[in-house]
């Protein structure tokens, strides 16, 4: 079976994304090697542009584009980080970014979004497919999905495909999961490049859609989860869900509280700003399920984003 | 007239360094530059061991020793990162190492330099050199002052040496002054490794007996200052006070609401947790006195350390 990309689809990712993005590091510390009980190498994506994973996957599919379709522009709906990125990817490539957002959207990502030339259309939450397509029908701009999408998942793939070049020899490698798209470009590049390694997927025990599916081996919709990890409030989609499915060895849930533990661990020990979302990954490798694993010896931990809100600090 | 340290002395700690501690990172962001009007790369000492550069300075004293005085202990007081730093080198080292600590002290910095494996004696403030004093006859343990010391000068000059190599080309380095470790180590390596370079120094406006004492050309003592900057409320020393005299070009203040407001666009758009101390070098950047000079294009700024409690922050 085929999945949403191949190991061309990800080479040609990385090449596209090279000229404009660096590389992100990878951080370690000894006192949180201790936590786990095993050495820990974290993938660092806030300090990618944009403060999170997500430009990776923009960029990609707008580098995508012919320059015909280019031209007329890009289009998403988002109130995130990906209407974020996606508004860098059109400046990168010279094009117009169009971006739907909810009247609820934060003040300050509404800025950002505007503040990087996106001209964006606000509407209530459950009209924005329509308004989006509305904006679509009139400019002849690309629609651009968040997560489910090849060329996003290829460009996400990217962030793995690093990791396995800066760490040799990894036992594993944790990943967070909501829509799905850095979880599925994760199992990719680890199914292509290092197929030993055993990728985790991690999600909060208050949105454990992708556990459940798992385990039922179908796609259990998301309900509305209440979880401070607002990143991974989404459900699976139809690209994303074959790869969790087949390629991903196991979903661990991770509780609120120990969610918040994991990122006051980060700020504190790693000196690093990572959101929950971007968190989870760490309190995943604190839970049983991982914690009494003795032959996980070397573990990638992607820290994916740090876009939070200081004003309303869960510590 | 010859400083604390010369040429030689550098390359020394810095080669006695080099198996211990890795060179940490220059972080660089578009949006941070854009507030600042020039080029700023940010010399990241948060993710150095111990979360900041104090390492350098006791690491270098202790490797300094003979093995017969490393033998018999490594002593100092303080209530903060220095005591965690030299509990680190002495542990690094192999020997043992006896900290004096403010009855005050708060409670999680004497547990982190307990885990680190120090023994702990505590005293009021003002009996600190007494107490010391006697650790000192009874185990004859080598004093290790935390900052007006040759050895510990020469230790926190490598931070410059590193960020010099990192990023060639700067027309000035901006660096935190209190008692003047850092600030002195930073001056030496400047004025034998890139004269042109102009170095600035950075103070808390609520703690500016640098600003003072180089306006008057005598050391004016520090009184007991009430900033956030709790790395910065001390005096110069011996040795750091020529080289600030000689070789620092300007001394700028930051207001303490601005000192909070430098802190928080790092955390925000670097993704850096920075400790008040080590946000005001970016502080000082946003300053008039700054902000009005065409000629500085490419600035080095010295982010100190991180260590900051994430149940009193400012914002």
């Amino acid at each position: 079976m085929r999945y949403a990309a191949d190991l061309d689809d990800i080479v040609a990712a990385r090449e596209r994304l090279a000229p404009h993005l660096a590389a992100t590091p990878v951080m370690t510390s000894r006192s949180l090697d201790a936590l786990a009980g095993r050495r820990l190498f974290f993938k660092c994506e806030p300090f990618q542009r944009g403060g999170a994973f997500k430009i990776r996957g923009a960029l990609n599919a707008v580098l995508s584009l012919s320059d015909e379709e280019a031209a007329r522009g890009v289009l998403t709906h988002s109130s995130g980080n990906f209407a974020q990125a996606l508004a860098i990817a059109a400046r990168i490539r010279g094009v117009p970014a169009h971006v739907v957002m909810p009247d609820d959207a934060p003040a300050v990502k509404v800025a950002a979004v505007r503040d990087y030339g996106a001209t964006i259309t606000r509407c209530p939450q459950a009209h924005r497919q329509e308004v989006a397509d509305r904006v679509r029908a009139r400019t002849g701009a690309t629609f651009i999905p968040s997560y489910d999408d090849p060329r996003v998942i290829a460009g996400q793939a990217t962030c793995t495909v690093e990791l396995l070049e800066q760490v040799p020899d990894l036992d594993a490698i944790i990943v967070p999961v909501g829509g799905g798209g850095l979880m599925a470009g994760c199992a990719l590049a680890v199914h292509y490049l290092s197929p030993d390694t055993r990728v985790v997927a991690a999600e909060p025990l208050a949105a454990d859609d992708a556990a459940r599916s798992k385990a039922l081996g179908r796609v259990v919709p998301q309900a509305a989860p209440r979880t401070i990890a607002d990143g991974l409030r989404t459900g699976l989609g139809v690209h994303t869900w074959p790869v969790l499915r087949d390629l991903v060895a196991e979903v661990v849930t991770v509780p609120e509280d120990e969610i918040i533990t994991a990122m006051r661990h980060l700020w504190e020990r790693l000196k690093v700003v990572v959101e929950p979302s971007g968190a989870i990954g760490f309190g995943a490798a604190l839970q049983p399920a991982l914690r009494n694993r003795d032959d996980l010896q070397r573990v990638g931990v992607i820290l994916s984003g740090g876009n939070v809100d200081l004003d309303r600090l869960p510590f």
